[in-house]
């Protein structure tokens, strides 16, 4: 994939890399220049900070979102400036909550399918990946508690230390998580607990919460009374604002707290104070929110784009959904027609000079299923409006090629029983 | 200490932070609006960039140092830009090969006493320090040798992966390591390659290079022929343009840069390119250049005035020496007189609002020696001028009062024999 990326013509329907024509970058420029105006508050962002995080970034960020999830302020709210920690994006909070939390041989529930880099993750260091099935509405909560009894009857809930949930427009699937899922499924860990012997954790992604472009909010999941002792939530500036700016936060519970603060002293004592100053200006100046509703509306239009060229290209035996926010659009592939990076789709996509990611990537080795190879993640976050439409283009005509050439899936079209889920529309889009 | 750091008149002689007036504003102000006002540059500085890091940042850091060491450039150069990892801080980089080259219950050699947050590290991934001493010129070579052998005698040699040596300024001694040195500590590395049964690293910390004030660079280990390919480099452009600007870099061979790599993508996927590319732009505009020569006067300035406390404020029986660059003053105490945290001096010097690092705190858990506990490391970097004579004249006022208090220190005093290292000056300051 890497030499493919080289490619002067190729179209990547792949990366996750978010759009280049709204970088806030005149935005930018204006918060440097006041930022770097006044002495004092230069060198201050010119010198080291604390291993946690610009004071003044911590706070807006626990205002921010403790208005969003409507849950009140103060130092006993779960969203307090005392429990966030300021990373090099939420990519770093994964990281360090996953040394944090897990030996080796430890068990880390995940979305089947999930985000594929947490898998890396997980696999650097000798965690075992352990899939829960995703709904339309997000997390399948039967099949969670299925995954649990079977860990509890085989001996192995000791090692059970999280669930990792990319609960808004997840990566790759598109599906946000509700609420009441949410709250249900800390409800089930807890009665777990005893058996486990430790606390498990619900490790919430919430990297595309700000990046819905229909729908209203669900809150968090440290808005569910009674468990936020319970709830890491992994969040991000880099993604709504500008990706070159690499700053997330961590929301966590102490002891967790401290224990990541030392992991974060030790990998970079401490993100760049630059950054979060530039981020604290823009949250403040209200920059940043006039940012987000113009991508807002441009990742709106683009998944719109990207809706009416699958609608036009694709055949209608492949089921899709139109999300509702984030960057992805995730397909099924009817009968036995296989995505990965071996099948003779993607070398074909390849040839036309068009590129996505396999769904068999974002799977954990797991088991107690056969991993499926039949998904293609497509994004429409970077590409632009002509490079969207020409590439589901050419992604269209390789696929219908492909069929002609598949016993088992024109079969299914000569059925004229497309499956059920096809072409379900979120509420917007 | 944290504690402590928040009290208002409290002269913080300990902290690792550089001096705040040097900090450079208008440079950075100017520096970033030259970056962000052509649109396509300045949408490439706010989007994501490769996990290597930005490719003219390599570039210019591959020619910049290899100038510097005296050696060819070019694919096959110790300095090549392929063998460049950028990094948030060097940091990040000591971090990820630990990660990379140690399982728990492997063996760091480290000089004693050496970089505390290294230590940390260690710690935090169940590795042992095991300390070699340092001289006047660095590194105790007949110490290396005896500690491999000890360590060969035991049979724990196949533990034993690296090397970390910070070769420049060290801290906390102000010690730099000759390029001889390096070269021959290479060598006996090699010699216990086979015993070991893998490859001994040399992890060269160079994050004081720059900041040299007094004589001429010594080559780093990488300019060693014929022992590059077991040279990992970590540099820092933090310190010497600007700390709240978090940018370091590695240079590693393979196998150890893939690996590496693999860990940085999952960690952050990367740096931030905003820094990057400010970094990139400083590099090539000379002004980091203008920058740090500016910079360098400042801490030889800082560094003098220091000196002069110490030989107006310090009873002669403390042992210290002038750094030719760095921040550092490393100082002596005779006798049985203790520094450490629980020692009637730390809590005098509070008590009299001055702060420096007890000297314990730098070594390695070592059962081979008693951890030295009459050490102090003194900043000259963030204090003003003001302050750090100030903060100087305190500790020098408790240091008589404990001298007083102490009957083995009052007889060396008697005896008139101050050890032999007494002020040994280096050349510079």
């Amino acid at each position: 994939m890497q030499a493919a990326l080289a490619r002067p013509n190729l179209i990547s329907l792949a990366a996750g890399f978010t759009d280049t024509e709204t970088l806030p970058v005149a935005e930018t420029r204006a918060l440097l220049n006041e930022l770097l105006r006044p002495l004092r508050a230069a060198r201050a962002a010119l010198q080291y900070g604390s291993t946690t995080g610009d004071p003044t970034l911590r706070r807006l960020t626990a205002e921010r979102f403790a208005k969003l999830d409507g849950v009140r302020r103060g130092a006993r709210s779960p969203w307090s400036p005392e429990r966030i920690l300021i990373t090099h994006g939420s990519q770093q909070l994964l990281y360090m909550i996953t040394e944090a939390l897990c030996d080796p041989g430890d068990i880390a529930l995940v979305e089947d399918p999930t985000y594929f880099v947490f898998l890396g993750i997980l696999q650097s260091r000798g965690v075992r990946g352990c899939g829960v099935r995703v709904e339309a509405d997000g997390l399948d909560l039967a099949h969670l508690r299925a995954v649990l009894e079977r860990l509890r009857r085989r001996g192995q809930l000791r090692r059970v230390k999280l669930l990792y949930l990319v609960s808004y427009f997840q990566n790759p699937t598109g599906v946000t998580t509700s609420f009441a899922k949410k709250r249900a499924a800390l409800a089930l860990l807890r009665e777990y607990e005893p058996a486990a012997g430790h606390p498990i954790y619900l490790v919430e992604d919430a990297a595309y919460r700000e990046l819905r472009f229909a729908g209203a909010d669900e809150p968090s999941a440290l808005a569910a009374r009674g468990f936020t002792e319970r709830v890491v939530y992994a969040g991000t500036y880099s993604k709504p604002f500008a990706t070159g700016v690499r700053v997330g936060f961590g929301v966590l519970p102490e002891p967790l707290f401290s224990a990541v603060v030392r992991i974060k002293g030790n990998h970079d004592f401490g993100t760049s104070n630059l950054l979060q100053q530039l981020l604290a200006r823009a949250l403040a100046s209200e920059r940043y929110d006039r940012h987000l509703a113009h991508l807002r509306r441009r990742y709106a239009h683009k998944a719109h784009v990207m809706q009416q060229a699958l609608e036009r290209h694709f055949p209608p035996t492949v089921e899709w959904r139109v999300p509702q926010g984030g960057l992805y659009f995730w397909a099924r592939l009817p009968g036995d027609l296989k995505s990965g990076i071996g099948s003779p789709l993607f070398r074909a996509a390849l040839a036309r000079e068009v590129l996505y990611v396999p769904g068999a990537l974002c799977y954990a080795e797991d088991a107690t299923r056969a991993k499926p190879d039949n998904e293609l993640r497509l994004s429409f976050g970077h590409a632009s409006e002509r490079d969207l439409r020409e590439g589901i283009r050419r992604l269209g005509a390789v696929l219908h090629a492909q069929l002609e050439q598949s016993p088992s899936a024109k079969a299914a079209v000569r059925a004229q029983a497309p499956p059920p889920k096809r072409r379900a529309r979120g509420s917007g889009g």
